[in-house]
Parts: C-alpha cells; structure tokens; sequence
C-alpha cells in the first residue's frame, strides 16, 4: 500500500472528540443564549464571488483570501490572458486576478450584508441573527493563530433604537457569566463622542485617526504611553493635553456622561451621541446587568473604521488575553450591496480566544472528556441479546451508550472504557444474567455494585448524576 | 454607494433561519442519534493538501476539485513553471498542479483515512466517530445540485465484528424512524457473496465489474432490464441466466442465505460472507429492529469500489427518490495513509436528499418557521423596565424571546410577530402593569386571555405547549 504522508495543510486543525466535547459545549450554550433573545440562525456558503469580496478588506487583507482556482476553459483562457500581461504586471495581486473569481469566506460581516440585499423581501426587519462559521485567513501561523478559524457574529439589522445595542452587551454579559468567568468587564464608548472631542480639541481632521490609534492603546501602554504616542503622531501640545484630560474621565456612567457634557459643549452629533449612551446604560439597568459588568471608557475606540455609534468591548480583568469580543452600531455598512442604508448593531465573540481564555482560567466546563456516557461490554456470544436490550434502554433514558463490539476480555474491555473516559460500565454477563442483575461499575471512583435488572437504568442515571 | 450586485457563488446556497430551523432540526436528531450509539464527533479542515487527495476520487473527481490558488511568491514562481511547459501539456489539470497544491473537502472518507494515521497515538480503537461537515464539487449545478453540500458519515475502524454492521443498520432505522418516514426498508448484502456468485457463474474477472453494474440496477429497470444489460455487456448467455437466477432468491433472510448456500458451494470466502450475513441479520433482531425493516437483497451492489464486506442501502419504499443513504463494510481504504490495514464498517446519511423527502412524504418537523417562540412588545419609556423583566423570566423559563426594540403602535409589532411565524405575543402595557397583569396573545390561534403577572410565565410555557 502506497504511504502517503497524513498532513494537514498549513496552519489547519483536526479537532478529535476530546477537543470537540470542549468547543461544542462552548458553541451550544452561545446558540442556545442567542436563541433565548430571539436572535435567529443564518449560513452562508465558503464560497464567494470575489466581486462580492474585493475592496471590503484592505490590501493587507485581499493578499490574506484563498482563492479558488478556475476551472477547465475558463483557467486555460485565464492562463492565455495571463501570456499577454507585461513582466512588470506580473505580481501576485494581477495574477490571482486572472486565475481566481471566487474566493473563501474571510469574514462573516460582507456576506451577512450580502445576504441582507438578495433578500431583502424574504427578511422581516428588524431583523436579529447570529452567524458562528468558519473563516479562512492565509495569515502566518503562529501559536493561537490558525488559518481556518470560527467567527461568531451577533446583529440586529433594520432599528436605531439604543434597547438593541444595550441587547448586545447584556448578551455577552450572560454569555460570558454561563460560562463561568468572574472577572470582566464591558467597556462601553460611543465614536460620536470621540468625533466630537476630538473637535473640542481641535484636533484637525486628518490627525484624528493617528490620535485615536494613540487613545486605543490606553490600556496596553498607560496615560504616560498615550502622551508620547500623541507627541510622535504630531499631535499639538495643547490638544493633547485635553484629549488626555477627557479620556481620563471616569466613575459611574451617569456622573461620567454629566461630567462630559461641558466638554463636548454645543456639538450636537456629540450631545445626542451622550443622550445615547445614557439610553444604553439606563436599559442595560432596566435589563438587570449589574453595574459592575459595565463601564464607560472614554478611551475605546475599536479598530474597524465603519462604527458609527456606541461600541463595545469585554475584557477580562485578571487576564493579560485582552479582549474577548466586542462590537458596536455600524449604521452604513449593510447597504453596500443593496445601496440603501439600514442601520445595524452587532457584537462578536472571539471564540478562539475564549476556549484559550477558559484554559486560563482554568474553567473545565465539565469533567467529560467524550460524549459517551456508558459502555456495555460483551461476555459470549449467548448473553450479547441481553447486552443489546440493557444498551437499548439506557439509550432511551437519554445516555450515551457504547456496546463493545464482540466478546472479549472483561479487562480489556474496562481498559477501553477508561483511555476513553467512559465514566460508567454497565456489566450484563452470564452470572448477572443468571442472578437477574447488572452490575454498575463507575470508572472514575473504581467502585462498583449491583443492582436488580429492572432498576439498572434509574441506578445508571443516578450515578451518572442525570438527575 | 457603490452597488455591487449581491449574487452568490454559482451552486452554494444562502440557509435563511426558515430554512434552517428545519435543517438544524435534522442535523440535531442526527447527532443525538449518533451520539447515544456512542458515536463521537470529529471535524477536519475545509482545506486539505492536494497530495491528500490526489489520487482517490478518479480522474473525473478530480476535475471536480476546488483547487486553491498558491498566492505571493509561490504563485509567481507556479505561473513562471507554466511559461516552460510546452503548448500541448498547458491543459487544464496541469496548469491546475502548478497553480495549486490545496484543495477544498471532497468527501469525509478521504480526511478521515488521514485523521487516523495521523492521530493514531491519540485514538483508542475501536473508534466510533461520526463527522457532519460540508463538501465541494464543482459539478454542474442543477435542481437538487449544490456544489458546496453536506456529507454526514457514521464508521466505526478497528473492528471486525459483525455487531457493528449491524449496528450501522440499526441506526440507519433509528433515525428514519424518528425522522418521521413510514415506509422504508434497508437493503443488505455481501461484497464477498456477489463476488463468490460470480465465480460460480463463471463470469471471467474482466467481466465482474460490467455484470455489477447491470445487477445494480434490477430496482430501476427490472429483471427485463437486467437482461438486456448483461446481454449488451457480452456476459455469456448461461451465466447471466443462472446470475439472473441467483438475485431473484429472496424471501425471510436465513431461508435466502439456505437456498444461497448450494448455489456458493465450495467457495470458503462466499460461505463466509454468508456466515456473516447470518450474522448481521441475528444481530439486528437482537437489538430490536423490526424484521419489516431489512431486508437481503442479493441485487444490492453499491457503487463504490472499495466494499469488503456487508453493504447497506436504505430505499423509501413509497418513492422514487432513491437511497436516503448506505455504506457497508471497507477494510483496505483506511489504511492509505497509515499503510496499516485497518477494518473498518460505515454508513453515510445522504442528507440534502433526506430534506427533500421530508418535503415528498409531507413531514414538517414541527409547525416552527423561527426559532422565536415569543415576542414582548414595548408601550412606553415608562413600561419598557417592566417589559425587559419579563422577557427576561421567560428566557429564564427557556422561552426564546424577542423584544420589540422600541415602543411602537401595537398592531406594527404584532404584525411583525406574525410575519416571521412567533407564536406568542405577551403584552405588558401600562393598562396591564396597572392591573397586575399580562395579556397572553395566542398568535396562530388568534386569540388572547389575560393572566395574573406572577402566573404569565407559566401560561406562556403552556400556551406553547412546552410540557
């Protein structure tokens, strides 16, 4: 037999059982909390027309796409035009051109819009969704770094009501304390009202995003880091200093927002953008998150250009992890393919990040390392009907349960059932058939008992603690 | 803003939540099923290596590849190797192995074969796995045709017992049952059965494969049918006559394999696999699955070439939509990797066409088109405190809610409710926040009755039939 080397391509991952039972823990109790809200599920296929894709990403990120290569005629001509194309035209950017007019899902955002225009008349607004997919980055792989990743997208499309973005975070408030993180926190900004102090401080226009990318890293690099990122980024004395004094406010929301009022002075867009985020906390209140899971941050800023209102981000805060999702209203950005504006608020969970996170902080979710619940092994081949009938009724009382495919050495058997992680061994043979019991062996205590044949389920449930 | 026109991949699909509340209503009886067998899940990239896959589907799936273009200096360098080849060599499949050297997912086998060479230190065999991930073939897409598609195989490696072939039947009974079709019936047969009724015909090898491919098509065509195939395909007069005979014998299965026997005579490998037919049908009626559901059918080929053993087909009776699914024992293929032979017995679950019979045989999983079950709407600022509470004991209660996202005419909101399909409306306005109570609104029945606050939660649970 031919050996062929049995490796993945770069950067991809084989998830086993043991690392699935983790991540679909993780995936069910994000749909499950998504689907409590009435957000709905949405799928989009990996494959996009790069039309669909190209001038959405970057430069950075269009050298980032996996392309599909054509196919049949359609590559040969594309490889003829390709002969036509002068030496200095010859880069990878004009080459993939030619040769590729798909290319895989590199986000979840440009086909949710998509999706929004093709079908505009099927889809009642306002309309909430969630998306938890792959995508696919030919970045360098490093540690944590993989070129086939889940994105989690969380939107409501089609309301500028505040109730929606308050919605968002008080999602992954409850998200995040299901799973069992105890320290950490929103952040909560509005870009209105950095647009408006940053005017207040006359900062002109095109310094505003080098003072923003310095105000970003507060976090990372302190009030002293943020002055001399300022200095280098050109940023007048003056101007600096106040935009330093305004992101420095802090203390409750209430206070933080009065106490920004006269900063942002008659700016209108900046006042409504202050009303706006007193909506938010007032219904992030009226919603029962608790005050200390939410905080006004003046020096959020997000990366992603396209915000247009409140955003948001949750960080741990006994972690260096940084942030585990974040969001924010991008009220522009989902009428690019049907030309009409809809204003949209969304959140995302860094679900990569998260399972890390959960590690961290040593947070199991469970002892279970398979989905298997129980195995029955086989004595002879005269006691296997009743193996397969007791294995027949633990499934039907809910458990997951194994027959070990012939008869073989008890020992081996259990063996099995522990480098599994089978918790429970339900043992049938001729002597538990003749005395009309089943003998329940938990493989973790490595006790065991019998009980009356007619219980056996009731007893497996129980030592499985089911209930 | 630029339009771009919002058009999808030629042959993918976008899964509204309509679509998918249904879908994901399979998808998870499937896993569930797969699961209580003690089946675990496994997962493999989109992405493979060419090499990986190069060489396993014939030439003709490999024209059917998603290749994916090489990109930066690699893709320079492919398109500098493509200036060197001659004229006659610039077709399709050797540009497509310069410009390319990964691939998308054609089948689960393939990757599978991979994952158990290369984690075999990891896997404790037996290993039941089941894998539910989509594919990509660049077939030409027609009505019922995608290129981007789900697969959903169930195998168990590293067993020869027949217990697990009968388990793949059993399974294949479970779900179809659950699913709601009434008229079904799993085919079995025996690769070494065919093959040792061949031999006693006096078929000369060259000629085995063409004289399958006309016994495999006795349900479409008839024994008439038959005839004519085997006559076109030049089988002798006599053989085919006594082949003809040999696949009408049918009947209860230990009468067929006894009017079989003879007729295998002195072949040790067709008496075997008519031992292991026994086997497999003395299984099944052990683990309960009902006689009216198997059946031998010395017909049965199955197309693939790989089979060793036992093979399963799963047909509706009532339709001729054809096979919802099968699979069948191959103890050669998976060792291709690890160049370790590796028995091996499996099913797949052919599930796009399994949702189109659902929709043949009119079964609706259910009236849900939302995942949505309630939906709370909003008054006035003064109420919407009282709103979210309430939404929030329902979600408590495992009802997914939505709340309107702003105080709106009532009748919009309701309209709104009953356009997406939501049930239930609970209606806390400022005449029952006064009155200490909710008005329940029954939205498919058209009908609303007012509870006290403390009882809504339950009401609304019973309302939606929940317990």
């Amino acid at each position: 037999m031919a050996r062929i080397a049995p490796v993945n391509a770069r950067g991809t991952r084989d998830f086993l059982p043991r690392d699935l039972v983790r991540r679909n823990r993780v995936f069910a109790l994000l749909r499950e909390t998504f689907e409590r809200y009435g957000y709905e599920p949405l799928e989009t296929p990996a494959i996009e027309n790069t039309a669909v894709l190209e001038g959405k990403y970057g430069e950075e990120g269009e050298r980032l796409l996996f392309r599909i290569l054509k196919r049949g005629r359609e590559l040969e001509s594309g490889v003829r035009a390709l002969d036509a194309l002068p030496a200095d035209e010859r880069g990878a950017a004009s080459l993939a051109r030619s040769l590729a007019d798909e290319a895989l899902r590199y986000d979840l955002t440009v086909p949710f819009a998509r999706v929004i225009a093709a079908h505009q008349n099927a889809l009642v607004l306002p309309f909430r969704r969630y998306q938890m997919q792959p995508v696919w980055r030919a970045d360098k792989p490093q540690r944590g770094r993989y070129r086939e990743f889940y994105q989690c997208d969380v939107d409501c499309v089609g309301s500028r009501a505040m109730s929606v973005d308050a919605e968002m975070v008080a999602i992954h408030c409850e998200v995040f304390t299901k799973l069992g993180f105890t320290s950490f926190v929103t952040k909560i900004n509005h870009r209105g009202l950095l647009r408006a102090l940053m005017e207040a401080c006359d900062i002109p226009e095109e310094q505003r995003g080098a003072a923003l990318t310095a105000v970003d890293k507060l976090d990372k690099v302190g009030l002293e880091g943020v002055r001399d990122a300022l200095a280098k980024a050109e940023i007048a004395d003056a101007a600096a200093r106040t935009l330093m004094e305004m992101i420095s406010v802090s203390g409750a929301p209430t206070e933080t927002i009065a106490r920004l009022r006269p900063l942002v002075g008659e700016r209108p867009d900046g006042q409504r953008a202050l009303d706006e985020l007193g909506a938010v906390f007032r219904a992030l209140a009226e919603m029962g998150v608790p005050d200390e899971r939410v905080t006004l941050d003046v020096s959020l800023v997000r990366g992603l250009g396209y915000y247009t209102g409140p955003i948001f981000e949750t960080v741990l805060t006994s972690s260096t992890l940084g942030s585990l999702g974040g969001g924010g209203r991008y009220d522009q950005l989902i009428g690019m393919f049907s030309g009409r504006e809809l204003p949209c608020t969304g959140i995302s969970f860094g679900i990569e990040r998260i399972l890390d996170a959960l590690d961290e902080q040593g947070i199991a979710l469970g002892e279970a390392v398979t989905t298997t619940q129980a195995l029955v092994p086989l004595f002879a081949p005269e006691t296997m009907a009743a193996a397969f009938a007791l294995a027949g009724e633990l499934r039907a009382a809910g458990i997951n349960t194994e027959v070990y495919p012939e008869p073989r050495d008890l020992k081996a058997q259990l063996a099995f059932a522990n480098k599994k992680g089978i918790p429970l061994a339900a043992l049938l043979g001729p002597d538990e058939l003749a005395a009309g019991a089943v003998v329940l062996r938990d493989l973790r205590a490595g006790t065991q008992r019998a009980v009356p044949r007619g219980e056996a389920v009731a007893a497996a449930r129980a030592t499985l603690g089911m209930e």
